[in-house]
């Protein structure tokens, strides 16, 4: 018996890096064992912010579905699928537009951030102002129990759930108000230790193989106040240091004492660590080699989530068309 | 051979009165005969301020449908169908939306005006503000060649061809621009001489009897400065004056001296238009009484209606998605 219905989804903007995955998918893959899980690749949100150009879609959304299954998404235990395929998101989505007041959108926090930042992009439009009525109608229309979050979400599920408030109190109770299930994410930096991120070209991505990775961790910046071998070293400011963290958690305190100490070089604690992110990595990669070889699979797990989801989705809709009173057919 | 695709609609808002009728149904009952005509129930529209209180809705829609087809819209000559039954509107809008500038819609002549006049309802919502996106949607998923407006409407049909330009520039030629089919509607002021509208309760509806007509004619106001039978009239302030010259053409300049002229009084008068009234009224009255008898019609028509409309919706939103390269099934 699964403990409720679990729904998020990911834009397909390109290949995953391990930020990425350990910002959401590593938690989705253990989620699917407990949950009822619906994981989506969030075409029309890609849209949003990249409607000017959408050559590589298609191929970032294959990528997505790869990435999702090399990270250990199993379609026996989740259904994964893709948002556009499921036309009801768009339904509901114009329905909530109804019902939404427009302060709720210009209000939300994200919004004028995005704004200021995205200034290179020209997304000052409609259906950017209106992703998060979108948001509502993606994880809605499935019922979901829970929403796995970052607290920096927050504030979006927070108007999910307003959105399926004012729903219900102006029709008939049809939604559940959705929980968040807040996931301390384990926080990896990129290899100069900045936030890890494609514009700083700093990844490391889920699609590398043990060889990238091995020679990408070599290139990793360190403590720079370290010149010597025996110099002390300041862990706290050092890259590899970080990733040990994720990696190699039970030889994290004699790192730490040995590179302090001065008695371990930054050469042989990045050997250690690619050694300990490849016994990581390689299934992950080999998965990967595994689904590449089949490119008929993917498609075909991509059609038994779309079939799931819609089950679902049209489900719901029969029952907004009903509280709304517009079942006229 | 007919000259073009047109495509109109109707908000399902309570029954059609003839300020309805002759400010846009009879000249679609025209049309019908020369271009290739699809007619529609603009449920979803009917929301963006009627949101609130949808308890009339399904009864609306109805009475819509029936209004269409006693004014003579004819189901083998046009498709009349339901907004709501062609979700593929929604699943343009959506991405319309994406393209749209949000200043298009905030500049809107007719939004600010809109959210002035409609001080006793909550419009400031997210539908509210896109809906001029969404009647682009309802419009270009038929590529339709001409739109049957007002000059009031110029605005709207505007920014639908903006949309289209827009859609077509950033991705490839999809949407024809649609042309304004400008029509001189007759104006027909309400039995009080102001404007013909619920809200007054001064309107005559196309469902009424010719027994109404009569009673409700002979209610009407005329030149209020005339006493007397043989007082000079002065019909161009006369509501009734207005009605002849649409109703009774022929006889306007014979009323026209004999009322200037004192010599024939409004009892009179008004028996006359009453008369001219219901030979043209009484045909919609029949052929209301004829539908009204068989319900199982009503259904019948707009479900081939919908699927003629969603047979061509279906075909656009496959150019639509190959156009944007989200054509991933």
């Amino acid at each position: 018996m699964k403990k409720g219905k679990i729904l998020s989804g990911m834009r397909p903007t390109g290949a995953l890096h391990l930020g990425n995955y350990f910002g959401a998918l590593e938690n989705w893959v253990k989620l699917q064992n407990d949950y009822d899980c619906y994981f989506f690749v969030a075409d029309w949100h890609a849209l949003t912010t990249g409607y000017e150009n959408t050559d590589d879609i298609k191929n970032n959304i294959n990528n997505l579905v790869i990435d999702f299954l090399s990270a250990g998404l199993d379609p026996e235990k989740c259904s994964i699928f893709l948002q556009s395929s499921v036309v009801e998101h768009a339904e509901l989505h114009l329905l909530f537009s109804m019902v939404t007041p427009l302060p709720w959108l210009t209000r939300c926090p994200t919004y004028k951030d995005q704004l200021a930042q995205m200034k290179d992009k020209n997304i000052t439009t409609y259906g950017f102002l209106g992703y998060p009525c979108l948001q509502a109608a993606d994880i809605l229309i499935y019922k979901a129990n829970f929403v796995p979050v970052g607290e920096d979400q927050l504030p979006h599920l927070e108007l999910t759930r307003e959105i399926a408030r004012r729903f219900n109190f102006l029709y008939r109770e049809v939604f559940p108000e959705p929980q968040p299930l807040l996931t301390k994410a384990k926080v990896l930096p990129g290899l100069d230790g900045r936030k890890m991120s494609k514009s700083y070209n700093n990844t490391i991505a889920l699609s590398d193989s043990p060889e990238d990775i091995k020679k990408k961790v070599m290139t990793m910046i360190t403590d720079p106040q370290r010149i010597k071998k025996d110099d002390p070293g300041h862990p706290d400011v050092c890259a590899v240091y970080a990733f040990h963290k994720v990696f190699n958690e039970d030889e994290v305190p004699e790192i730490e004492e040995n590179c302090k100490g001065g008695k371990i070089g930054c050469v042989q604690c990045k050997r250690n660590l690619a050694e300990k992110m490849n016994a990581y990595m390689t299934p992950i990669y080999e998965r990967r080699q595994d689904i590449l070889s089949k490119p008929a699979y993917i498609k075909e797990v991509v059609m038994k989530g779309n079939e799931n989801a819609r089950k679902i989705a049209r489900s719901t809709m029969e029952d907004v068309r009903n509280a709304l009173k517009i079942d006229w057919e």
